[in-house]
């Protein structure tokens, strides 16, 4: 067998436990009665220790250095080993005992962090975190030296291969330059017309489950390669070929749960849609988080809070729950999903405020991984930025500086992604509604499928062929930028 | 670290394996979507060729080499030792090549029976079967080889460790002896009743999923370390402390998914109750498959075709199902739950005619296995068989020797369990009944408290700790014996 052909066995192996890890894991996040915790926990750690043993298989190096040389591979095939070799290096970047501490660190952490958000208590949550905070430094510096990068861009390198903090700096410093006035003007326009009044609940469960189902297949989601479920904390998870969803239903309120689906069915789409041929090889990955969250971005806010959408969704919803009157038009609908508001909590932004929380939280994360802030002025230094770039200041840390579990849970350099992929969707959308006449049209109608099928073509059929810039280039006719959200933020707020 | 104590850090690891593979296995049956089944397959024998790497690690033989010499374990920890190398010893004895062999030949040969029984073509199937069949009786030598056992008993203590074919001969044939006399006298007594009229459906499957958790919460079932679902195929699964069991649902008829659950639930309570200390390791394991399966009969059969339980039943199927009338008083549904009948297939058979079924089929296969008998001549030897043990001979092969997947699928040996479990299930409630005065009135009022206390003790919590025989002599006063079993059908179906 060929060097190559001994790396994609390998690394098949290496997707058939990332299978068997993602369907457990989603196992315990739906299925699993409480009982069963402490023994699912060690059956986990298991399979993780490993498939760890089979990405840093010594051979791996061997066939790594052997592989590609008779210059037979093809372009997918290249691509697959550069993949091959970026992962080794991850996997391989840090000494056992690092990752061994790393993860006893984060387990004490997010137990204290609950206790702590319960108690809007920073200073019983500060050892614990900056023990995580140390020892993400270090990684970040052993990584950052196999790459040539800083600390923080090694670590962001993780979610986001190829991102780095000075472009990032510029997109998010234009951002914060260009946010706070725009969500003045916005709040004004829309102070001009009455505040709606809440939809008049209950909303039965099952009405809500049988609404999301019809909304994930008009999508093209596809149910005979996943599933629909219910979680505390909705995800898309699972499997290559069984890639499924969860969402929470609230009774009262049947909006949360409907565009957290069509939310995470722009994750699954990009999941169901990646390259068939190499789809248990790194190169059939989807690229990074940032073009991942533009996908259930460009669905969630794109697609589906514009009024091509409603107009379709309106008469389903009155159909759902046996509505009827004003508040059920499409319009006044529209009009709900499109409401600003300066809030504490970042996951219940809207996307006009929602690029500010995470700002805040870039910023703060760089400069505490390049130790250029101490962990203890935390809280101050969350409070000054939300009022810097929200203009409202959290009453206590729990709706402040303790609102997300990233942090404790070791995943420095993440939040950056949010922002990038709603940058990212907007760019997209925009490309795909030029390209594709009908994709508008189609989705008033309730016809998801000319847009998807330029998705598919353009991003997720691509995997991780290319960077991200190169995929929003070839896509877009430019890399990452934020002048089209700007323009979508525009046009959707500022009209009157 | 001693030998015993690394034996039970590896044993610890082989049981976390399992539990992965015991969940994973449960979502293909009743979760995963149809597109993952490849996927899945992949990811299962992945985890399937580790577990057996686990099982066999060369460092596994010199520790238990050396455990146990200096005179420090205790009984349970001896008893551990002794699965320890029971399991070792199975794992061992057969090459990687016939492993191999047989695998494929089963995957092949399941196919080609679907086909075959679908068809009822035998033909079809010989040479697939033939196949399995040689690959079995080289396996049955191997192991015997290792073990001093016949091919046969080799195959059988597989899933009834100790279990022999002497034994079984002289307990069957004193059954044949009794059986078609006693079945044509049941039948005689049943004859001067009027046949009942079925249930007039529809049963809500929400109704009667509610009936069975209610039964199961009844019989003890502990929801926080399992779960009901649904399957095409019923069975009891899962992991250590995540025990789950699933069942079938007719609109038409709401018994076979009832009398299903508690005789799952009994599978169940016995997993649930096995020693807590000892969970993950071989002595924590059911001792084998016939106690298994007197728990399921014991709670199926003994427990829950009983005037009692049905005095308690009654009112909550009429509520469940908004039902009354006189075919709803408990004794008519009594009358029901113990209707004997003549039939072709195993599955459906009540409790007098099911040994039938069993003794036919075990018969065959340890002739089978001994080359005593062509296969060729299988069809012909059941109908005779059929006829001598049943009085009656199935119209086709479909509904004769091609209704089971045991054959096909390497379960040769497994059959007798079913019959033997059903005589252990009469010896252990008649016991249970006798030690606790109160089992039976606690079934009258749906309080299973009394008779699961005494199973806990006596069979749930003892685990591998003592052979089968051993087992029963201490909890019902001698080995496995019919005449508890004869009595109970005697009591139960000739009184008029």
């Amino acid at each position: 067998m060929s060097a190559y052909a001994s790396l994609t066995v390998q690394f098949g192996r290496i997707s058939a436990m990332s299978n068997a890890i993602g369907i457990l894991q989603w196992d315990s996040d739906t299925m699993m009665p409480k009982g069963a915790a402490a023994s699912r926990a060690e059956s986990l750690a298991l399979l993780r220790v490993m498939q760890h043993e089979m990405a840093v298989d010594p051979r791996l190096s061997d066939w790594l250095e052997a592989a590609g040389g008779d210059g037979t591979l093809g372009t997918w095939e290249q691509a697959n080993l550069r993949e091959m070799r970026r992962v080794f290096t991850a996997q391989t970047a840090l000494p056992a005992d690092l990752v061994e501490a790393s993860s006893k660190a984060i387990s004490t952490c997010e137990m204290a962090w609950r206790q702590a958000r319960a108690d809007s208590d920073f200073p019983a949550l500060l050892p614990y975190l900056a023990e995580v905070l140390r020892l993400q430094r270090e990684a970040g510096a052993a990584k950052g030296e196999k790459l040539g990068l800083s600390p923080y861009d090694a670590l962001l390198n993780d979610y986001e291969p190829g991102g780095r903090s000075e472009k990032i700096d510029a997109l998010f410093d234009d951002l914060a330059a260009f946010l706070p006035g725009f969500t003045q003007e916005a709040l004004a326009v829309q102070a001009r017309r009455p505040t709606p009044a809440p939809l008049a609940g209950p909303f039965a469960i099952e009405a809500q489950r049988g609404l999301g189902q019809r909304m994930m297949t008009a999508l093209g989601y596809d149910f005979d390669r996943g599933r629909l479920d219910v979680s505390t904390h909705p995800f898309c998870g699972g499997a290559d070929h069984d890639v499924r969803i969860t969402t929470r239903y609230d009774e009262a309120d049947f909006s949360k749960a409907l565009m957290g689906v069509i939310h995470e069915t722009g994750h699954a789409l990009y999941e169901q849609g990646r390259p068939a041929a190499f789809m248990s090889q790194p190169v059939g990955q989807a690229r990074g988080m940032v073009l991942h969250e533009s996908q259930s971005l460009l669905m969630e806010m794109q697609a589906c809070r514009s009024p091509e959408f409603l107009g379709f969704a309106a008469p389903l919803m009155r159909e759902a729950f046996g509505a009827s009157g004003p508040d059920w038009e499409a319009e006044a609908l529209w009009r709900r999903y499109t409401r600003v508001e300066r809030g504490f909590i970042r996951v219940d932004a809207d996307e006009v405020t929602y690029p500010a929380h995470v700002i805040l939280r870039y910023r703060l994360e760089k400069a505490l991984i390049a130790d250029a802030m101490p962990l203890a002025e935390l809280p101050a230094a969350w409070n000054a930025g939300m009022q810097e770039l929200l203009g409202t200041v959290p009453p206590n840390d729990r709706l402040g500086c303790l609102q997300d579990i990233h942090w404790p849970s070791g995943g420095w350099g993440y939040f950056p992604t949010y922002t990038l992929g709603a940058i990212a969707a907007a760019q997209l959308f925009d490309a795909a509604c030029r390209a594709e006449p009908d994709a508008l049209p189609g989705i008033a109608r309730g016809d998801f499928a000319p847009l998807v099928s330029w998705l598919r073509t353009h991003v997720h059929g691509q995997g991780a062929l290319l960077d991200t810039d190169e995929l929003l280039t070839r896509a877009t006719g430019r890399p990452l930028d934020a002048s089209v959200f700007k323009a979508h933020l525009a046009r959707r707020y500022l009209a009157s």
